[in-house]
């Protein structure tokens, strides 16, 4: 089995292939090749020591030609730009976002239309697809039937992407299936661009002996789920086989990721609980009216039961996600687990 | 006011321009120009004398420049590839509907980016956009507020289009509009590719002196809207002013043109009513397995609350819409109204 993860240098890019490098299976199989595409590949990355990695390097679009030079037996699709590049460059955002998941969606296409099998493709969607439009608020609770209107370029972005997916499928160009990914936190490593950022940022920072700003009132609630679900999430979405019943891809709809509903206050409470007051007192509360109206336009609850349908359960708590991240990331945390 | 219609020498553009070339006004503003743009321009086309007519003849992405050489206030497009078409030849129907319409949408964001007015711009979608996916069945009364599900890539291209319409029109490039329109019924002229053919044709053929086929079962139900509710919707979605209230686009969700229920069986029976039995014999039901789940696959019932607010009221009755295509194409009936 020829795996193929673009974006394979990122933060999710990496934990996915940490992951399939353990278990060297995939869904049963056994993988023979994994292909990692990133425009940057840190020099010395541990991945390319490994057999079975193979590495593309530079755009997306002008590496198809290498990528689908043998069959694609699965490609997950993870290349983006984040939300506020997106918001800060409209046509950043159409070129890297729209376009070269377009140019993914044609070589996958090519491959089938060739003879070949059509390329299981997971397309990494987010739960930014939902916003609230002045003439329909977003239900309390959201599920995969509720209307997206989405209030952002990046989320308008992916749910054009999501239909292009339906369609790709549809007609038997593809097998593909969709993923919706919650905020992720707590998130390692540095800051990202994205409006999320904070709710990894809050622990994160802290648990390194750095300030923190916390720039949302503390009752606001927030839908999250851990590194490790997310990638679980990922790769039970591409391992589902088609059908109804436990276990199987229900249609054509998207699959939102479980999400863990917190309020902040909750999460600045748990940190306080697992790592202390000198800890949590790294975190300054100064909420910030652009953002909160950002962060409080997303859903926070959702109905989890088609995840459920694939055996996706939410985090069971936001104190596990803290342990799990200080447990994950010895080398980033001055306390211990 | 400079009006421009692409697709304008297709029926529906053929239609708005007599009822602009009429009334010489648009939302309270005299019409300066409006300009026609079409691939096919038909020898002798009367628009073509009226003064107040410019016509642009060709590809429309080519003739972006000189749509756009003077200010555009409001711009109607209609151009596209039909559903059938599109079923038949997916890269047609990317390029005419998706392609084209982005080109569209940059042309008119060029001039607001240049200083000038954001275009008025006024997409039409379709009821298309709705379908039946396997995990989420259509409700049995179907507003803006359904998610939808497209089945076919004219429907998947149309719902693109209207996602790029609001991000567009959030950003300010433009101010954009969506109007999904009803199947019409009863269509003048020649059957074209479209599923939904045979609704015109069980009225328009007969009427005509020429056999018919009904393809669906008579108990079947439709969603319809006259080629004058069409045309009376579209331009009052273009008049519009966005707001709250009667009268007004409230949020940026499309609009679903008002529609009509009807079953085959009492589309019929009209006919026989309005025409005597000579004419209505001459339609045959024979129905069609295929036809019959494409077709049986559309939402028939509308809540058609969001047009009501915009003062658009369904067709009365389908008699009604019988007797007016009948008084408005004298050359195309044997019978009198």
């Amino acid at each position: 089995m020829r795996i193929v993860i673009t974006g394979g240098f990122g933060f999710l890019g990496r934990e996915i292939t940490d992951t399939l490098l353990r278990t060297r299976t995939h869904g049963g199989s056994p993988i023979d090749q994994l292909v990692l595409t990133d425009r940057f590949v840190p020099p010395g990355a541990p991945q390319a020591a490994d057999p079975l990695v193979e590495i593309v390097r530079g755009d997306l679009v002008e590496c198809l030609d290498e990528v689908f030079a043998e069959p694609v037996d699965v490609l997950i699709h993870l290349a983006a730009a984040v939300s506020a590049e997106c918001e800060a460059d409209f046509d950043l955002g159409m070129s890297a976002n729209l376009d070269t998941t377009r140019a993914l969606l044609e070589a996958a296409r090519a491959q089938s239309a060739a003879g070949g099998p059509p390329p299981r493709l997971v397309f990494s969607s987010s739960v930014a697809v939902y916003g609230s439009d002045p003439a329909l608020p977003l239900p309390p609770v959201v599920s995969e039937s509720t209307l997206p209107t989405p209030r952002s370029s990046y989320g308008i972005q992916k749910l054009v992407c999501e239909q292009l997916v339906a369609d790709y499928t549809r007609r038997g160009f593809i097998d593909g299936r969709v993923a919706r990914l919650m905020t992720v936190s707590v998130r390692p490593g540095k800051p990202n661009a994205a409006a999320s950022g904070f709710l990894s940022g809050i622990v994160r920072e802290p648990l390194a002996g750095l300030p923190a700003i916390c720039p949302v009132r503390p009752d606001l609630r927030v839908a999250l789920a851990s590194p490790r679900r997310t990638v679980e999430g990922i790769l039970r979405i591409a391992a589902a086989e088609h059908g109804s019943g436990r276990g199987r891809l229900d249609g054509g709809l998207p699959v939102n990721l479980p999400a863990l509903t917190v309020s902040v206050a909750e999460m600045l409470t748990t940190l306080r609980r697992v790592a202390g007051d000198a800890v949590a007192d790294l975190v300054t509360v100064a909420p910030d009216r652009e953002v909160e109206a950002v962060v409080g336009s997303w859903p926070s609850v959702f109905d989890n039961t088609r995840a459920a349908a694939l055996g996706l359960e939410p985090d069971p708590s936001f104190e596990s996600v803290v342990r799990a991240y200080i447990a994950d990331h010895p080398d980033a945390v001055l306390v211990k687990a």
